[in-house]
């Protein structure tokens, strides 16, 4: 009896152990029983990643990310193997494949490359064949055969482009929490599991700090329309499904508030006021791989002004380095870096038909004396920049002024 | 300068951690400064390899030899990374492989691959450019992209290959080890480092349980003429040349006395003495991929007889398995395991004109009062299959008796 195709995949936490990878693969055999297709896609064992990472670290600190797109993606290459290993001994049939082995064609870009094409045939071989197909997430391969990676949270993307190349009925992406939430639980407690939210508010939430999935899987998962199902691997709840429209209750303002603690602040002072500069500092960023994310720029009344931006920490050195260079030739003066802050933000489509958001928001801010540093707005989402010190209380507050603990 | 190609191997223990793949990066390099191109075959860090096969163990004792070969394969993926980025560290540029990018052809025995072919066009192209060639050792491909293993000790046939492929001026083998000796230096600290051997005998002792080498790698060694330099990675000296032929000096009896330990002895009761029996019992041992050393079977005076052979105790499960059930369908009796045994033997190209090894070896034995369990002998080497327990007495009293300590 053919029920359908049904891709998962199982993040580093779900396959962190032994123990994990067999809980895995009995929730695999137990849909295979129930009569489904299946394609597993699969992160590295718990910290694996981290670990290599540290273990390439000690030799240098500038990897060529080549070879780092080749030492992280035997991660996902290890976790595949077992959990085949897993399945078998439970008595069904399955195969193991890499990135490269079933025709993840990305581009050149090392370390966040991006998907050009999938030659799924060996996937839907194996498949017709009878067997449980498990894939490396988070790796393809260049047409050269150079390994890729596709950046942090990269298996969500091959789980995504999979189901949607091989028109699966469901992408389910198994994690170690229940579901998304109106925020962080272990920052509020009172945080509600969110039963339905759309691509947008996900995608708003996911590039706004909330780190279940990634926002570039959920782009891709939008625009296929493929539907996502985020759940436990350690429960049978349903979790929250990700989806085109959801019918939003009168009331209903706010679908969570978000927290990313993990940018830096940069400001170039005493711009020129000129017409160009802006773009060259960012094409500069641009091509040297820098990604920025929030950027505000005062009205000047003199010819100078001073520009801020917001960068991974991760990328800050790399920034630190181009923007030093690019201020000396354009006549700017000094860079100032700040790590110690965050970004709070509200996401919801109800928004739109809301004005007065951001000024509750705003005045929320400043009951509790916390200092707005940067301001950006989207269509449904408002975030801000304030001192990392203030961001717990910060998210608290916003989630009790929006009505969200109820 | 262009000085030539050099093919280097680096070990497990080579590369055990960060310290010493930055020593080998910088041995690598030196090479490179000297004016030589360079391709250089890695191995597993440590104990990779063996952890790995543990972590499959907690899951499955009868793996799939196919997800065997895609977990145990990312140990190598691991090290030609790092290795690579540890060379660009020292400011050269280098470039990592794996056994599938560089076009490492092997037949489908996944776990004992053999290599059909390499396509070293891009290795070829990759040295073009100035840079030195990393590869994978161990590991291979099948023409449907299925990843395999070469065996234990397959980096050195990797080199070996690469060598010949690649008319490479020279192939160093690069160990824990200064070199070859006379016999085990933990059991006999008096044994000496061996300054030319010819394949033939490496091979004996090899094959007879010197573990510095892979048998296989220097037959195609042999074969193909590539000489070896055998040394250690943690000195400069000089190790052991394996070549073609050493001119005998007078009096030099033997190279060597090996000890292999990891060898089982099963002995099959009362097998009907008739044509094909013998036969029967092998050709299923070989189709169920048992390799079987020695063989030994008495002239029989009855109707029935005793039937003994040896094989690694790695194959001892798979090996009894398929033993019952042939001894049972040609009306043979009992089946003995014994683990506890030990072959010893003595290699050297000088016996062949020298007689009287044998008789020398067999009295030694005596005078130590260790029995005899099975004998076996080849062109350059005797063997002799003792209880474990009397190894280590049997290597020291051999070593001396041929005058190796001088």
């Amino acid at each position: 009896m053919h029920k359908g195709l049904v891709v998962q995949k199982y993040g580093g936490s779900s396959v962190a152990n032994v123990e994990r990878i067999q809980n895995v693969a009995k929730r695999v055999v137990g849909y295979r029983k129930k009569g489904y297709d299946l394609v597993v896609v699969v992160s590295a064992l718990g910290d694996t990643t981290d670990e290599l990472i540290e273990l390439a670290s000690k030799i240098t600190n500038e990897p060529s990310e080549r070879e780092m797109d080749m030492l992280l993606s035997t991660g996902e290459q290890i976790s595949v193997s077992l959990l085949a290993m897993a399945i078998h001994k439970l008595g069904y049939e399955a195969i193991s494949f890499t990135g490269a082995q079933v025709g993840i064609i990305t581009d050149k870009s090392h370390t966040r490359a991006r998907i050009i094409k999938i030659n799924a045939d060996k996937i839907r071989r194996a498949l017709k064949e009878g067997k449980i197909v498990i894939v490396a997430g988070f790796q393809g391969v260049t047409l050269d055969q150079d390994i890729t990676t596709l950046g942090r949270g990269g298996s969500d993307l091959t789980a995504v482009a999979l189901a949607k190349e091989l028109k699966a009925d469901e992408c389910e992406i198994y994690t170690d929490v229940e579901g998304i939430y109106t925020t962080d639980p272990r920052i509020e407690p009172k945080a509600k599991k969110i039963q339905k939210i759309t691509y947008d508010e996900m995608l708003e939430m996911a590039s706004l700090g909330a780190q279940v999935m990634q926002a570039r899987s959920i782009e891709v998962a939008k625009k296929f329309d493929v539907p996502l199902h985020v759940r436990s691997s350690f429960s049978d709840n349903n979790g929250t499904m990700i989806i085109k429209e959801v019918k939003v209750m009168e009331g209903v303002l706010l679908s969570g508030v978000t927290l990313n603690r993990h940018e830096a602040k940069v400001t170039i002072c005493d711009v020129p006021d000129k017409p160009g500069v802006a773009a060259k500092i960012f094409k500069n960023l641009s091509e040297g791989g820098v990604s920025v994310d929030m950027i505000v720029q005062n009205v000047s009344h003199t010819r100078k002004t001073d520009l801020s931006f917001t960068v991974a920490k991760t990328e800050l050195v790399k920034a630190l380095k181009i923007v030093k260079r690019v201020s000396r030739n354009i006549g700017a003066g000094e860079v100032i870096e700040d790590q110690d802050i965050a970004r709070v933000s509200v996401v919801g489509v109800g928004m739109k038909s809301h004005p007065g958001v951001a000024a509750t928001m705003f005045g929320t801010m400043a009951e509790h004396k916390i200092n707005i540093e940067m301001i950006s707005t989207s269509d449904i989402s408002i975030s801000c920049i304030i001192q990392k010190k203030f961001a717990e209380v910060a998210v608290k507050a916003l989630h009790n002024k929006f009505g969200l603990s109820k």
